[in-house]
């Protein structure tokens, strides 16, 4: 990187930009998560939305390297641009969870990490007092790891669609939309996957003792198969490759 | 299909976009209610908006039968071509049906659907013990007919509007007014009639158990109707017919 | 009517457009109250981004008589079509009315009426059993007054600068900016006045039972006032009169 | 002031802005807090977002002094136009608390100063009793302070990127971006430093007892600094210096 930074300035800044989009999307997500806001899910598309419109410009704003595998399968960048793409992701999120540590006592993240089921209250209060509150994100595996494929999938294919397609060229949603495809997975799957849909987030959430790095396959195979599944459905409808 | 397939390579496409965004809206729609998120009205109208910016380009992004119908009378699309709009959107909402089923347990269905009815807790609050808590969705018919049929014209209305008309051509805000139409009906109506405004989010809803197809009759009367009228009161208003 | 109907096929067009975008407010702020949902403003507001997105291009997409005063002092509507628009925003508003009263019993609206009162929960809350819970709009007049003229002055602001500033000329936020304003009011200052800002909507929610018109003369004057201090606010920063 | 009204009308229009926009964001704080709704932090960013677009196109609209300072840093606004500008914003505040002052009783106020703690309640429930619930903005004086400098960056930081970056001139996203960065930030960082992010609201916040006056080089170091940082860290990878 010490070398990218002496010989490719143009590399340098989208990894800065990288680094930090991923750090405000990271810290949103932590602080919202142990906040208890019921907004939550609103706050972590919104902290998307606005970290895309402030780089999309310089690095095409990914903060995700599921989005960037998709963006290199569609041909829009390369397999060693990836990399750095993934380093730069990687390390935001993990600087943010420390923030995020920083920030809040360790006695609480312990205690939301143990208990945080805010979606699946409305099952419980419904199933009776002898039906067990699941943490968040502790559905059966497999079941995991089809919702995380499907929506970082969905998360990807709107990517491509909003952002590299020649047809949408200039418009002023795809912030937008990106952004509220995180609302609506984590208002509507929250509380089966933990909504995570990122291979980076899912590092910070380790980091932040909300997820165990013991499931990275689990996340990161669903993830990252949701990326190339989505340029590969994104390759079906695109009317110019180019 | 096959054929379809075969000789029209751009129909396929718009009917490969229309089955997914179905899906992104009914999955959302079913995994949203299940999760008895006081956001869901938020996700449900968002997950429409992200599905239109992303297929709005290739296939139109209608994603409902009744605003199909609504742009054939409009003159935008073929009677042949309305047909096949309608059985993607079918096919998509059916898909996302069994996928909302195969993520939460049936038990849970089945619970949620006999006694979902959170639009009408504050009634029953300020209407005291006495009043009996109706399931969402289960005002006399009468009245059902006339909220699907007017909010689903509404809906139809504004995509005519903001999709068609020539004097918003080009603009950048199409998705958010379409999704945003759902997100304050199902809000202001959702306890009245379930805010349903879609045959095919219909049909998606009866595979979940959250609608009984014996009330097709009426839901889908209802939301057709409204798409033909919204034509109707466009035509009134439009300054070029083209 | 009828003349302009015939002589006027342009101002017929705009006047349904006004009537219509009335409706789906009007008829959004009472079903979205009764619902007693705790995400109304954001129903309503989306509701009068929606029509403005979807009517702006043939009307100007006022829907609110305090608009319109400010858009004529403006110099951008004349008063003879300014009093043919508080017509058709008037009659939308009460036929929207009716159709509210059609969907739920009278009894709900009776009930809501007497003891709706969410924004002052909190201060209930905070301040005890002995504080007397007032219903939503009941603060002293003289602070209804003020905040119905203010928060219709920066509506009516926002309306200016928006949509008839030449410099933004073209722009895609005209709708989410003017929705937002009244998300905003609603949340902030709905518990001291009820939030109304339109003296449309004003007459829709006494033909509801939720507003008495013996308070036209405070909501009215408080909100025609607002339009005009908003021109003349507007009128002070414009740089180019045209 | 005088002298600028008389010999620098283009000036006077601008402050003009600030004063209106500052104005509207710190009275929609003042009342969204005491109104107690939980839909606030939604309330204060769609304020500072429909404000912006409103006034974007005379002022800029900068309506925080730490965005000011970070455009100046930028290039884009003279130092003896920057102290107009603190000027008008401050005023604007000061004279935004009084409204809400005058608004709410000071009863009302007094407690809500003392017991506010929205965001600390889920630490609160699930720390059980013994856990003391701090009010709101009371974490250490350390973690106050780099939680406000960090937000107020990114906050900084977005304005000059989607504001003032050329290759995102004529977008129509500016407003949205800026405005839910406040969102998310207000409802992720709110239970910690009470969310300010700008010197000017902490001196309405002061006027409305809802802040000490004391803690005036906390928040203002921190938020100053946070300017600076936001236009250092731009300046590392704008592409475009001019």
């Amino acid at each position: 990187m010490e070398l990218a930074l002496r010989y490719n300035g143009g590399r340098m800044k989208k990894l800065i930009i990288e680094f930090i989009g991923t750090f405000i999307l990271v810290a949103t997500v932590g602080n919202a998560i142990v906040s208890g806001s019921p907004l939550a899910p609103l706050a972590i598309g919104a902290a998307l939305m606005i970290a895309i419109y402030a780089g999309g410009h310089i690095s095409g704003a990914h903060y995700n390297p599921a989005v960037t595998i998709a963006v290199w399968r569609r041909g829009k960048i390369g397999m060693f641009e990836m990399f750095f793409y993934w380093g730069a992701q990687i390390a935001g999120a993990i600087v943010a969870a420390i923030f995020v540590r920083y920030v809040h006592s360790e006695a609480v993240l312990d205690i939301v990490a143990t208990f945080s089921a805010p979606a699946n209250e409305f099952q419980a209060r419904v199933l009776g007092a002898k039906a067990k509150v699941q943490p968040s994100g502790s559905a059966p595996g497999h079941i995991i790891f089809v919702v995380e494929m499907l929506w970082t999938a969905v998360l990807a294919w709107v990517v491509l669609n909003v952002a590299t397609a020649k047809q949408n060229a200039g418009n002023s949603f795809y912030g937008l939309a990106i952004g509220f495809t995180v609302v609506a997975g984590a208002i509507a799957l929250g509380g089966i996957s933990g909504g995570v849909f990122n291979p980076a987030v899912f590092i910070g959430l380790c980091v932040m003792k909300l997820k165990t790095i013991g499931d990275i396959f689990l996340f990161w195979g669903a993830q990252f198969l949701g990326g190339i599944l989505a340029a590969t459905a994104f390759s079906f409808t695109v009317e110019d490759k180019s």
